[in-house]
């Protein structure tokens, strides 16, 4: 781990507090040979077990705004976004690598703070801070993680099992994250008044725990992360499956606003939960065998069938009290109402 | 992989482009189950070995300028200083994920100059591409690397190991990063003339021939990269091996410069190999009794004696003409010159 940005002995202590928290209720781990400190980190891959890796960037004024984002809450939501990746593969995370470039004018206190926030969400879902490299920037901060965590080769799930017929569904609701965006950004007096709603988009829950629940059951076919919404995720899952999907709108879990914020919204709640991305829910397919051993809801998390695969490669579509529409990566193809439904 | 700055369409296409670069001439390791196009790349950790993990990222503005670094040449040195992370653990490296903001006046062709640059050297040291994050920055360009690697518990070379007496070796010769920088940026006209020099700076060869030379011999109790500058590297292998060192300044092997560019530089030689910084050189100890073992040179890289290690914790000195002096990160200490050697 490098802390470039700040003295030598700054970064001496900056590190030494960053690895006394990293360690904060972590169970220990013989499996890390070597952490912080050295060119690199070292570990033992667990016999029998594939190595999951993957890397996801947040980059101010892009993906997050510091009007509205603490230190603490991005710490939180870089690692939740990557968490999300190892649920999406049916797998349990292990360690995580930090790289921050930070201003000038963001000192070791930032840094403190962002750490505080990351490693309660690494405590919590048992993941080890193994290094990082943490630099100037000469605009904005960028922030990127690497993720690394492992799954039995039998049990890890992909993108691409998906069949005709089999059964869609999603965990949680979706459509809040997009939301919360919305009133942080234009309506930042009612932000304060309902963290409830913020929060869903300020510290999202990766789906870690349903993950491993469908991986070790070897209850889905296919599996992924709602990241860019469910629009395009769906899109991303028939690609990879070369199957088609139908969802029907009635039955997809929209996320509920107080009364008072909803007068607010510049677009329905069903186009939220369609197109609004970064809720982090797991999208899924089960075969039509195993359709009824999923339960309603997983620690509090529901889980809702909103659709089924069909065999048209690539086309997605949406229904509505009897009413068929094309369903675009972004959205509803409004040109493309069609009254009745092949299937 | 995601490709967030792009049109759906351009990112299939780029990221098969990308897919098809990362390939070539790259053995097929069955190792790889799952790469580029899902949530997360998979691996298979090769049985008995440690998985290395080193995260290095480059900052427009900070690390590079555009005005000198091509996409080619920028792709090039980002993997090249994580290959170099790795080269000091004495460990091969495997795999790589790309994390790359940018602007949006850089456009998927920039994106290609840039794969094809770092590929090329991915290729030469069978790296193999497996998973990124592309996406927009509001300002400047960001880059983070991701480097895995691997190295037998046996063979795996630290900063701790250096002990009182040993010797201390350097790879190929220093300064010659940081003259380059100062010819690219202060007197371009020369820079053209002179590709020698600034290929230093712009495409380093990171040593992990000489890395894994060492480490699967047995040869170095310590070993570590030369990224910040010697003056600060060698306290960084003292601090974390608890010992002194010793330098000879005429056993530095100083980077040459054509007699036409050494007038225009703004210190001397030695100032640079002593604190330049970004060589990727490798700096090892090795015990008295296998010293004799260590080649000149391995694959036409120099190795030099540069001096020994003491028991004076986490001071370091530097002799020169029967003179002493202390050497602290970064430089000289001008108020510490001694004229008496206590070793």
């Amino acid at each position: 781990m490098r802390l470039r940005q700040v003295s030598p002995d700054t970064e001496a202590h900056l590190i030494q507090t960053i690895e006394r928290l990293s360690r904060k209720g972590i169970l220990k781990r013989s499996s890390v040979v070597l952490s912080i400190g050295d060119d690199a980190a070292a570990f033992r891959a667990k016999k029998g077990f594939l190595t999951l890796v993957s890397t996801d960037a947040l980059v101010e004024g892009i993906h997050f705004d510091l009007h509205y984002f603490s230190p603490e809450d991005l710490g939180w939501k870089a690692l939740a976004v990557n968490l999300s990746d190892i649920a999406a593969m049916g797998g349990s995370p292990r360690y995580v690598t930090t790289s921050i470039a930070l201003p000038g004018n963001k000192n070791s206190d930032w840094v403190r703070k962002f750490y505080h926030g990351m490693l309660e969400l690494a405590s919590q879902a048992q993941v080890r801070l193994i290094g990082g490299d943490t630099c100037r920037s000469s605009q904005g901060i960028f922030l990127d993680l690497t993720i690394i965590g492992e799954v039995k080769p039998s049990e890890m799930l992909t993108r691409k099992g998906a069949r005709p017929g089999d059964s869609l569904f999603v965990t949680g609701e979706l459509g809040g994250s997009a939301i919360g965006l919305e009133i942080l950004r234009d309506h930042s007096r009612f932000a304060r008044r309902h963290p409830e709603v913020t929060r869903r988009h300020l510290r999202p829950n990766p789906c870690n725990r349903i993950g491993r629940f469908l991986a070790s059951r070897r209850f889905a076919t296919a599996l992924l992360d709602i990241s860019d919404g469910l629009s395009t995720d769906l899109h991303h899952l028939c690609e990879q499956s070369g199957v088609g999907a139908v969802i029907d709108a009635d039955k997809i879990p929209v996320c509920r606003v107080p009364g008072s914020l909803s007068g607010l919204l510049a677009a329905t709640p069903l186009d939220y939960a369609l197109n609004g991305g970064e809720d982090y829910e797991l999208l899924f397919t089960v075969s039509p065998r195993l359709r009824s051993k999923i339960p309603g809801s997983i620690g509090g998390i529901s889980i809702s069938e909103i659709g089924w695969i069909t065999r048209e490669a690539g086309r997605c579509r949406v229904l509505r009290q009897g009413w068929s529409r094309r369903l675009l990566p972004g959205g509803f193809d409004h040109f493309a109402a069609q009254p009745r439904l092949p299937v």
